[in-house]
């Protein structure tokens, strides 16, 4: 395939993955109607269907574009620092809370649930690998195994994403993330 | 009023809120109709409706039912005690997952925002009698501000809810609680 039509495919998938964010926060999961995303996207039903199979299928791109974006900045500051860029910038994250609305399905619709798997996994691998870092640099304590820590992380980022699409994340949360940081790392 | 009515009305409310929560945890919030709130409580919607307001009402009931019991755990083990409880009796919580359905509303309707802080004001009361007495008795950390204390642990337990509804509590939380208990403890 030359690169030219690459770079169109890649820019048009860009272009729906972005309006269909925009839709997904504004109307929720159920909202986002196929007429809601042509609305958002600016592109026709066969367009955006050309490049996701269906509205699943747009949703958990988003999902491990979010994984990506998350794992890169693992891998620089931690998991921690991912919950103070969410702090920081809410509206950035305005669309997390369609993730809440689609919980059920994640316990009712186990092919789902492993899309959604596969889907996050980079970002696990990611959190794993950062603290294995971190622990081969003696900056993390060695009490707790390291499994145990990375459920705790991604516990406490439930929790920050539930408060976020509540539109409960007052600034106030910064100081716990603070605790929860220093409650990972090895106490000197 | 009579006690035998007093008591009557008691119970009907309470088979209405039993029904009503077994309709919310199956269906959902949008999908728990009146016609399957009428299969679920076994009345009509008149009666549901003589003692609740409208869907609105029943669910803000539930949720403070839900408070009060918390707050008694709360006032004997701490909150840290509600999350192992949910942990070993996940079925017995499932409706929680409705609480993520409504995070949208409780972020655009300031009413219904309004209602639901209201009826979770005794769960957070709890917590702070409960952290204030450990801190009395010595047994908090003294170095974090106790209203920080529990927005941590608040927090931990949106995250708790958040698996909890995607089905995705595995027993390995146990051991993440421990540290979580641990981490507002004073370390000796």
């Amino acid at each position: 395939m030359p690169k030219v039509s690459e770079d169109h495919l890649a820019a048009r998938r860009s272009q729906i993955l972005d309006g269909a964010r925009r839709c997904f926060a504004e109307y929720g999961y159920d909202g986002a109607t196929v007429r809601r995303l042509e609305e958002a996207t600016g592109l026709s039903r066969g367009a955006i269907f050309h490049h996701f199979k269906d509205k699943d299928g747009l949703f958990l791109a988003l999902a491990h574009e979010d994984a990506r974006r998350m794992a890169d900045v693992v891998a620089e500051g931690g998991l921690v620092q991912v919950m103070r860029d969410m702090l920081a910038s809410p509206q950035d994250f305005d669309w997390l809370g369609t993730r809440l609305e689609i919980a059920r399905r994640l316990r009712t619709d186990p092919e789902f649930r492993r899309s959604w798997s596969q889907r996050s996994a980079e970002l696990t691998d990611a959190t794993i690998a950062r603290l294995a870092a971190q622990k081969e640099a003696d900056r993390l304590r060695d009490d707790v195994p390291t499994d145990v820590l990375v459920e705790y992380l991604d516990l406490v980022l439930d929790g920050l994403i539930a408060r976020l699409a509540a539109g409960n994340a007052s600034s106030d949360l910064s100081a716990v993330l603070d605790l929860v940081e220093n409650s990972v790392r090895r106490r000197d």
